[in-house]
C-alpha cells in the first residue's frame, strides 16, 4: 500500500472567523493525524457562495507543494444527498462537496480519479446533518493525509457524473468583447473573466464598466493619480478594474456578473 | 518528573484580527517552546463577551488531541484582581482568567485539578496590565507544554471557589418548553438552550421566536424554501431556528438572550 | 556557507481575509521550504495604510525567537520602481518594500546590513505587477529560511539610502505635553505617542482629547465606571485613553493623527 505523503492540507471555507467551526475543523485533523500540516486558504468566502469559493481555489490551488490535499466546504446543501467527492489531478487531491466549487479548478486541470466518499469507517463516529466539515471532511482529510488510499473512501465514478458550472464565457465580436465582473476583492479590485490572450493582437481601444469610460491601462495599482479608474492585468491573469489607492468596487457600485465591454482597436 | 505531551495549544480570544495581538502571542509562545504547535479556534468573540467565548470553547475542546491545551482569553477584568487558573480535567487542560469563561466546559467536565496561577517565574520579566495574553498566558502555556508540572505555576484550590455562571435553565411545563437563544453563528443561526431531550417522546408541535411560528422542522440547513425560516437540531446538539440561504437573525432581528418557546404535542 | 538557521517566518500583510492571497504567499513558502514555520502577526492592515503596519510591526516583532523572519507587506506601490529590502538586525530579519514599513522598527534597532533584494533566481519565474507577495516575497523568504545567505539576494546598501518616516514627535512646553492618536485598537482604545518618561517626575495633571478632559487615570481598562473614558498606560508603552466596556473611539469619534493634549503638574 503506497503512501500519498500529502505535505499540506489547505482549507477553504464560508464559516468564517466568528465561530469555532474551522478550529473544531483543525481539532479533528490533528486528533487523527498529529503531524498533519494545516494551512487556510480563506475562510471568509460569502456564505453560500460557491462561485467566489470557486474562483479563489482556481487562484490558489497550483502554488501549494506536489500532492497538497485541498479542502473546500462551501456546502449549502450540507446534510441533504449532495455526493462528498475526493478528486486526484497529476499534482493535488481536492476534497469537497459535489456542487460545482471544483469547476474553476477543473477548467485547468485534468480530474484523473474521482471517488464518491461514502465509506462512514473514516467520518466521525456522530454525523450531524449541519457541519460535515467537522464529521466528514476534516477526519476524511485526515486519514487520507496519513496514508489511507483514495480507493477506501468510496467507489470511483466518471468526471461526466459531477456537477459543474461553465466558466462564464465572453462574448465576441469583431471589434468588441464583452466579460463580466467574475470576483471583487477586498481592494475592491474587479476582476473580469477577460484574458490578455483575448484582446488579440489589435490590442484594446476602449474599455467601458457601469457606463463608465476606464481611461488609462497601467502596469501597476499605483499608475495613476489617485482616485483615477484604471485596467490592469492581474495576478490572476485577468483583466481588472482598479481605482489608485481607492475601491473600483465603491466607485462604480459594481458586483458580480456586471458587465465589462472592451472595443479592440480595428484589424487591418 | 513527568511530562504532559501537549500535543497542541489552541487560543481563543476576543483579541480580533485587527491588531498584532495573537500574532505576539503566538510569538512568546514560540521564543519559549519552538516546537509548540498553535491552533486557532476563535478570535473573534465580541470585545469581552465572556459568555459568548464559554460557549464557542464548549463547543470545539472536546474535538482536539488528548492533553490539549486550551488557552482562553476573553478577559475584561485584565490587570485587575482576578485570578488565572490552569484547570485539569480527564483528557485537557484549560488555561484562563476565573471569570466563568470556562462555565460551559464545567458543565460537561469535572475539573480534576485546579491551580491559581501566580508564579512568576513563568510570566514575562515585565508584566503590563493590559495585555496577559502576551505577558502571563502565553508564556504559562508555553512552559506547560514544554515540561512544567502544572503544581509549579501556584496553588491548588478548590473548585468551589472559582467564578462560575450557570447554563441558561429553559422553564419547562407540562405542554411548553420556554428556552432563549444562546449564540447567534456567522450564517445568522439562533442557537438556542433546547437540547433534543428536552422535547421529550411527544415531540414538537409549535415553535415560536420572537412573535414567529416557525411552521417547518427540517434536517438540513437547505431543507426549504430560500427565505423561509425552519428549525433543526444543529451540530452542537441544541434545536437552531435557520433561515434557508439567508439569515434567521436578520429576519427576526434577534439576539442572544431573546426567548423561544415550544408547545408540545399532548401526552397521552 | 553559515546557515541563519531561521526558526519561523511572520507576515503582516494589508491582504485581509477575504482572498486567497495570504493563504497563496503560505503554499509559495512552502513549496520551497516544506519545514517553514509560519505564523500570522496581522492581515487585517488598513489598505494601504504603511504607517498602520509599520506600527503594528513595532509592537510585535522582538517577541519573536531569536532570528526570526519578518515578511512585512503592506505595498501600495508594488510593481513600481519602489525596492525591496532584506534587513538584518541583531536579533531579526526583515523583509518589505522600501516604502517606510520598517520605519517604526528603525526607531527602536540598528540595521546592521541592508540588502537590495534584486536577484531573480529567488523569484517565482513569472512575475505579476500586483502581487509581489506571492512571486517575490514569499520565494524569498523561503529560501532566506533554508539557509541561502542574506548577500545572494542583491547588493548591499547604506541605511541612509532607505525610505523612512519620523516617529511623530511630541510638542513639549513647561507646562504640557501635546502627542497624537498613532493607532486605535480593534477595542477602539486610543494609542498615543507619549510615553511615561515624557511626562516627567511632576506627573500629569490634566488630560484632554477631541475637546474632552478625560477625568480618570486608571491602572488597568476595568478601573472606572462602564462608559467612563480613562487613561491608561498601555502594552506597548503608550498613553492609551480607553472607554471601560467600550469603545473610546465611538465615544470621542476619534482617528488616528488626532491631537491629545497632557497639562503637567508644575515644577516646584
Amino acid at each position: 500500500m503506497k503512501k500519498q505523503n500529502i505535505p499540506c492540507i489547505t482549507l477553504l471555507t464560508d464559516f468564517g472567523h466568528k465561530d469555532h467551526f474551522v478550529g473544531t475543523m483543525k481539532g479533528v485533523i490533528k486528533k487523527i493525524n498529529p503531524r498533519a500540516d494545516i494551512i487556510d486558504i480563506c475562510h471568509e468566502v460569502k456564505p453560500q457562495d460557491v462561485r467566489g469559493g470557486a474562483f479563489l481555489l482556481s487562484c490558489a490551488y497550483n502554488y501549494f507543494p506536489k500532492n497538497t490535499l485541498h479542502v473546500a466546504v462551501v456546502d449549502p446543501g450540507v446534510g441533504s444527498k449532495r455526493k462528498i467527492i475526493l478528486v486526484k489531478t497529476k499534482n493535488y487531491f481536492f476534497l469537497a462537496p459535489d456542487n460545482g466549487i471544483l469547476s474553476y479548478v477543473r477548467h485547468k486541470e485534468n480530474f484523473k480519479k474521482i471517488i464518491n466518499v461514502t465509506n462512514k469507517i473514516y467520518f466521525l463516529p456522530q454525523i450531524s446533518n449541519t457541519f460535515h466539515g467537522r464529521d466528514i471532511f476534516a477526519p476524511v482529510a485526515a486519514h487520507l493525509a496519513k496514508g489511507t488510499p483514495p480507493k477506501q473512501f468510496g467507489k470511483m465514478f466518471d468526471a461526466c457524473g459531477l456537477f459543474l458550472f461553465p466558466f462564464p464565457k465572453n462574448k465576441q465580436s469583431k471589434n468588441s468583447i464583452t466579460g463580466e465582473i467574475i470576483y471583487i476583492d477586498r481592494f475592491g479590485n474587479l476582476i473580469t473573466t477577460i484574458k490578455k490572450d483575448d484582446t488579440g493582437k489589435e490590442g484594446v481601444k476602449e474599455i467601458y464598466c457601469k457606463g463608465r469610460k476606464i481611461k488609462k491601462h497601467a502596469a501597476w495599482y499605483s499608475g495613476g493619480n489617485p482616485g483615477e479608474l484604471i485596467s490592469i492585468f492581474g495576478s490572476a491573469g485577468f483583466l481588472e478594474i482598479a481605482c489608485v489607492n481607492g475601491s473600483a468596487q465603491k466607485k462604480l457600485r459594481a458586483k458580480a456578473g456586471d458587465k465589462i465591454v472592451i472595443h479592440l482597436k480595428n484589424k487591418k
